[in-house]
């Protein structure tokens, strides 16, 4: 049994005293006790090795005391299973030497072997579930099917995509086909991240906001969907499509628990277009964290008596920036904890 | 007088046949024309050369018959002419040796010696204007002032342009000071234009869409009202707060006469927030122009079918990328002269 199940709670829509709170990109860049493992380590060795991938996924936990881990590792594990070069660059991201072109390639990417060469995951999850000793939930997560395949055709990071957008506007079918084998796999390896013992699941689309409307129920929603079908009844879901404000309506009639936003979207937007019918998680501009931590408390407790303080995960709009110091996260975290409704 | 005035037609809400349709960037990129300047001469002679810059402005009028020229100019210009060094680095972006930091580096900056530095610009105007011989209207252009302070405090194009948000957030006062003073020059900067001769004017906020409602009104309405109201009664303007979805609302009480808006806002959206208020400029996605001309052709009318064709000027959602095929270009400007009303 869980000593801290605030997160689960928020996830069913539960009454609570305050909601809970923890933040994209916890594990990892802005702690010492992380830095210090990356001098040491590779980062594909910090994410392929269970002991160094469930330490900096508990570091969080033990610093900041969040009410919720999520697992350190990358979404881009999923077009390496497939077979694909992944590379991580230090301080410039990711880059694939051999991208997606044609139908040759789309069908030598593999799913059922892809399954097996994301054992790692599992373990690191089986080994943080130990270390975490029932404090929190652990979170597992994915990337959407069309954030990999803007990876998958682009090779890299890009401001805009174009590439990747362009081989789904000038070669559908084939996109469709990817999209549907990304999915496919994304499927399994998140049934199989919960069977080895994670309490919730994160979709992250950190580019369906590069789309039209249209263009985002074409190419993502329908396998964001598609995946929350499948796995809604096993675990608790949080959909983050990135940038896609459009869609807040729409979702909110899916099977997902809570949907993820950015600091675009106002809570007053949030609220009408959701109209309760989901938990909403976000949204506080990361940038906002470079503020005095008296300033980031009056803005959190704003943010939670905008919201109301029910049907919501307080996080970041996105992940937290690298540089933030320690006293001004953990001013975030206490703000949410201190929250008392006024009213 | 102008032979081809649609453009300003639709700006004063004119009912008319068809609407009026040019690019962002149509100016420069995947023009072969171009091409053969920008292998001779650097960017920034392009654009401070009169006689460059406005061969450059009249190319696609003269190879795609648009209904609206735009000067090629540069919204960095402004940071230059107040006395900041700024390279552009070919195949990169700009690059500010020495940004912004404190308020001795804001009491710095020029604003009237700045609009005699701008000298240039207005002379590519009257130059412009006779190689138009009154052909179609040219549209004069300044950055917003939020986009000008991202460039000055973070020094070269960025993604989320932390360093320039966390400058607003963290030193509220100092912002204020060099948004302020950006304004000032920017009013005189396209007061001067239009004396010059341009016949509109367009405002781009590129980077307003990073910033959280509550942000947007406190660091980029506020000017770009101040600039609408100065210049309301001289010329037309478009503001183009791209990403900025949210304020479709409100910016459509504003005194300027058109919104520009990006792909991800449908037409259904935007009619609604700004109930024919104002007209609307876009927002045909730029990576859709990679698709053959008959799908581009079905995909203008569409969109002026959604839009409906009063209070509307296509265009695209953001500049043509380098790289689009000439026929492709001239089949979305044709569709929009081929448009014909079916209901």
């Amino acid at each position: 049994m869980l000593k801290n199940d605030l997160l689960l709670q928020a996830l069913r829509g539960e009454s609570l005293e305050r909601p809970p709170v923890w933040m994209m990109r916890q594990a990892g860049r802005y702690l010492k006790e992380y830095q210090a493992l990356r001098a040491k380590y590779d980062f594909f060795t910090r994410v392929k090795n269970p002991d160094l991938a469930s330490d900096i996924t508990i570091q969080p936990i033990d610093s900041l005391d969040m009410d919720a881990a999520i697992l350190f590792s990358d979404i881009l594990v999923i077009p390496q299973a497939m077979g694909l070069e992944v590379q991580m660059i230090e301080n410039k991201g990711p880059f694939l030497p051999k991208t997606i072109q044609n139908k040759a390639d789309i069908d030598a990417l593999k799913i059922n072997e892809a399954v097996k060469n994301l054992h790692f995951v599992f373990d690191a999850i089986t080994v943080s579930k130990e270390k975490l000793n029932n404090r929190v939930p652990l979170i597992g997560f994915a990337g959407a099917p069309f954030t990999i395949l803007c990876y998958m055709i682009e090779g890299k990071g890009s401001k805009n995509f174009d590439k990747a957008k362009a081989f789904c506007f000038t070669k559908r079918e084939l996109a469709h086909e990817l999209l549907q084998k990304i999915t496919k796999l994304t499927i399994l390896y998140l049934k199989e991240q919960i069977k080895s013992g994670v309490d919730v699941v994160q979709i992250f689309d950190s580019w369906s906001g590069l789309l039209s409307p249209a263009d985002f129920n074409e190419f993502s929603e329908t396998y964001l969907l598609q995946i929350s079908n499948e796995l809604s009844d096993l675990a608790p879901i949080i959909l983050f499509p990135k940038g896609s404000w459009y869609a807040l309506e729409k979702l909110s009639h899916s099977k997902a628990s809570a949907i993820g936003i950015d600091w675009t979207i106002s809570a007053k937007f949030a609220r009408e277009c959701t109209q309760n019918r989901i938990t909403i998680q976000g949204n506080y501009d990361p940038c906002k964290l470079y503020q005095a931590p008296d300033l980031i408390k009056k803005d959190v407790h704003q943010l939670i008596s905008d919201f109301g303080k029910d049907k919501l995960i307080v996080n970041l709009g996105h992940g937290i920036l690298p540089d933030i110091p320690l006293k001004n996260a953990k001013a975030f975290v206490n703000a949410v904890k201190t929250y008392k409704e006024t009213r």
